[in-house]
């Protein structure tokens, strides 16, 4: 058996812990060797559950261990370019969690770095690692549907987050809907040239007066004129609506919501089931899981990341247009975003 | 275009004005001609609303007439077996509702008639004709299941009826099952030669008094070794619960219930669809017609009923031999029912 | 009992013939007097398939007579306006199928002769009587839904027109989308203010050539600022493709489509049913049925027409934004439209 | 925080494996301290997987340890009820995977040693920690559906198991539908009194030689009158089919089958999905990972396990009663199996 992958785990809040878990008790041939997060307490509780020996507050301490492969970015946003260089420039192969950054220059300067140092760089989409996700991207790309014509993305959280990090999210765009912009390049296989994008808050006015929209619409032109719509809303009472739908001159294939269980009660006054799941963390679980052995498997058995550097630029590049295009009202081409 | 067939309705009960309305205005190429019922205002009633000339109490009064080439038979089960031995012996072709009697002489005494008088007899079993179950059945037979290894018959009616009709009724296994011994013949392409019948009264203890079981499983062993179950309920609260499935070597085929539209409903609590059709007349709308249609067909341009005598009468043996099976607590053979 | 309602069919096309047939035998309380159409054998072959006295390829005898208290408008698009104009002269109530032209102007008259005359007008926008789309309808109305914020409307034609069709029918927009729009203010119990069209011609580069469009998607703002989109396509191969979906505050109701059977089929490959119906006169011929008791109704009964003549007009205007919209790739107001 | 709870696995087969992974990695508060199995190289390779300090080909030595609070008995069946009895005279509590024994004194000289050492012991019927088996219990329990009148659970196997396994099996009823009679039990919460089982051989005539059948129907009579089917097939070429109704005074609550991905296809010729999940360690995974919490939960925390030594016990004599009643073709009491 071949030794194994050492990887160090940069902040270890939710997501960080999320990914820490995963690598410490469920991908075969790695080994967890440190954990950093900028609160000691967190570092270290995170180490203790999981049996790591290392646990600092500062992450440098990961990168500069020469026995270590790789790093796990889950750090707050803005950091994340930095690292990213950082990481580069110390050999270290990287997971990123999204997005890279808000601003242009700051991606450009880290992807330069990491193709530099020939490192492999893995963007932290994970939901095209969900199996009814992937299922769908797999029977476009072989043919199943034919040519894509129509895509269409729905997207609505159960509730909107705290008005606090609404202010900080760079907006529903960058925040909410970069997931369902990296959804449409992995569906379709298409990137997109044009987009219009219109809001509301219709929602909570305090979202309107962080400056935000809480509920959207992106009409989307593929390269190929295939047109794509993205529906967001920042608060489902059912739960999680994730679906994804791909039309096409072949047919169609749709993926639904994900739920609890599979039982059906029929009362006398409806048949009904349970809501669709609730958690981001439950409904995505797999993903999260798949997601980290497909860059475990690139970094060992060599081979490309799956979601790589321009993956995760292309997204925020789409959500600067559809800011602006909504903010102006009008259709907005990609080009026409430079930094 | 070729001269209309004339018919006359003998009983305009419910399911006598069903089948006269739907001769007079959805069969092209069908005239009805007359219509009779031992309550005179019912069958005025009914010739009225149709615009058909001739309403009587006495239905020799359309045995009589020579211009009348079929009769549909839908008087009171007592008189079922009587009426099809005295229309054959008028030459008249003849659709009979189910049963056509709840004795197997007077059964045989009519096919026997009918047999001499060489006219065609239709039995009323009208669940074949429901798209649903048809497709089932054509998907057994061209083999797309493979061999058939169990089938499995959900028939619960919504409300169990009056009790003064349950003592009349035959039992639960002449009244209700029946419909279903049809149904496993017809799915399965074969006959049945034992079955087990485990009853109870778990809804109205009244139907218990009056002799009779409101809830029934019963067990077929056909004869390639096949097994299946039929489970009946008087009183299903969410409706009319129908459903069927076949299993065999090559897969499954089911049908199930069938629903007033197709929306679903996420609120707060649950996802939820309206309840299936409650009522006969609607779930079954389509059936009746199809049935109709095919008596019209099959009188008109040749060929043999879809239902004929002896699926009249294998139903009522079963009937017969379930009861026996309830009351003993033991299998019982087909065989065993001599009369 | 009251005296029926005396009606003519003014044009026995496909859609004429559909509702001569709903007029002469499933509503209870007409009587179908007179069809005319401009080929005489069309109206001849009507009448006589349905017992009807009086065919006639000139509509003003249908007009002067009397003793006809409505007539069904079912000729030409470029006939329509006219006509409703000389039925209310007549003082007949008016059932006119869509559009009633593609001329504001045009409507306008007509609709002001209408109400001079005092006489009832109900537009053909016969989805809005589909058992399923109607009951969410009543879901949102009633409030099942909260307020609405998302609305989508999917609506794809099992395969394209002709091209000479094509080209006569006043665009994609006008043609198909048409229903969509009403469908829209239907569900929603709003207006919508502004509107974004995105087009292509991905089927058929001949529906390209003939200066339209086969897929297009319209992005709807309405007047609560809730989004709405419109998928349309020319072709979907797996048969008619006609969803709704609104999402609000409280929930969401969907309506899926509709097919000819329940049943499921499980094999080695996979789990799988017939596909949805395919023809629009079995996908909606419930829809014509009540639209016409509807109209029958609140002529009889008194009351307005459930769909008027501002529901006639209004989804015109769309039409043209839409029009506009692709053709300018810009948001289009509906003020915009003049005429 | 408290001291983790030790454990021991006896038997490191297929499901041994499985159990320790989720001792060792999944479950938080336990120690996975020793494995044993009677071939070496089975113990080491999973104590080496899972850094366990002792790997044994003897399970005494695991008994011996004073350090170790419980045992997980996953030997082969016919060392069930010896290693239970041992394992109680140790002082450890006990979970030991179905069925305790083919002979009910074994099973009852076992119970008796649980009980005089007053260890817990859970029996490894895993199903019921199935999310959606366990949420149709609740409702049940919760009296969303009345009163149970009907159930009705559907078990078949994707392919039948070897000949040589078939034949020291204990054949279909003790082997296979032993797990439905559990699951009859936990979804009603009522006792069995009687049953009749049907049975055939129509998919391998070598499991007819082997003295067995490989398809059967059994209904059951449990204590409250209500009816039950379970209905086996050792091969459904579409995979895993289980599923499980609860009808009842006041509604339904049904269970489905598990899929691995929510995607639906709409092609040409049909609308289709994947095929359900094919292999139990996946249609269960969860499954067995919640059964193990629940018995760590109950050991830390106190309380009853949630399947005792009765609940493995009742299904052998209804497994021994299932195969007179197929052999006598009659009804079995359960009163009737002594021994």
């Amino acid at each position: 058996m071949a030794a194994p992958l050492r990887v160090g785990v940069i902040g270890a809040g939710r997501i960080g812990v999320l990914h820490a878990r995963n690598l410490a008790g469920r991908i075969p041939g790695v080994r967890l060797e440190a954990v950093s997060d900028v609160v000691a307490a967190s570092a270290e509780k995170c180490a203790a559950e999981l049996g790591v020996a290392t646990a600092t507050t500062d992450h440098r301490r990961i990168l500069e261990r020469k026995d270590i492969d790789a790093v796990v970015i889950c750090s707050s946003t803005d950091t994340h370019s930095r690292m990213i260089g950082e990481a580069a420039e110390a050999g270290k192969h990287i997971f990123c969690e999204k997005p890279i950054d808000f601003d242009l220059g700051r991606i450009d300067d880290a992807l330069a770095k990491v193709e530099r140092a020939g490192v492999k760089l893995q963007v932290g989409f994970n939901r095209r690692f969900d199996p009814s996700f992937r299922r769908v991207h797999d029977l476009v790309r072989s043919g199943s549907v034919g040519t894509p014509h129509l895509l269409r993305i729905t997207s609505r959280d159960p509730s909107p987050p705290p008005i606090a990090y609404v202010k900080v999210s760079g907006g529903i765009f960058l925040d909410m809907t970069i997931h369902d912009f990296d959804m449409a390049r992995y569906l379709s296989g298409l990137e997109v040239v044009e987009l219009y994008a219109a809001g509301g808050v219709l929602i909570d006015p305090e979202i309107g007066k962080a400056g935000d929209l809480d509920t959207a619409v992106v009409t989307l032109r593929f390269e190929n004129g295939a047109i794509g719509t993205i529906d967001n809303s920042r608060k489902s009472v059912f739960g999680y609506d994730q679906r994804v739908e791909v039309f096409g001159s072949g047919g169609m294939a749709e993926a639904g919501n994900a739920f609890p269980n599979t039982v059906i009660v029929s009362g006398d006054r409806s048949v009904a089931r349970d809501l669709p799941l609730n958690f981001f963390l439950e409904r995505y679980m797999e993903s999260y899981l798949r997601e980290m052995e497909a860059f475990v498997a690139c970094v060992r058995d060599g081979g490309e990341p799956p979601v790589g550097g321009r993956d995760g630029r292309v997204p925020v590049v789409m959500g600067k247009a559809a800011r602006l295009s909504a903010e102006q009202n009008r259709p907005v081409k990609l080009s026409e975003i430079k930094a």
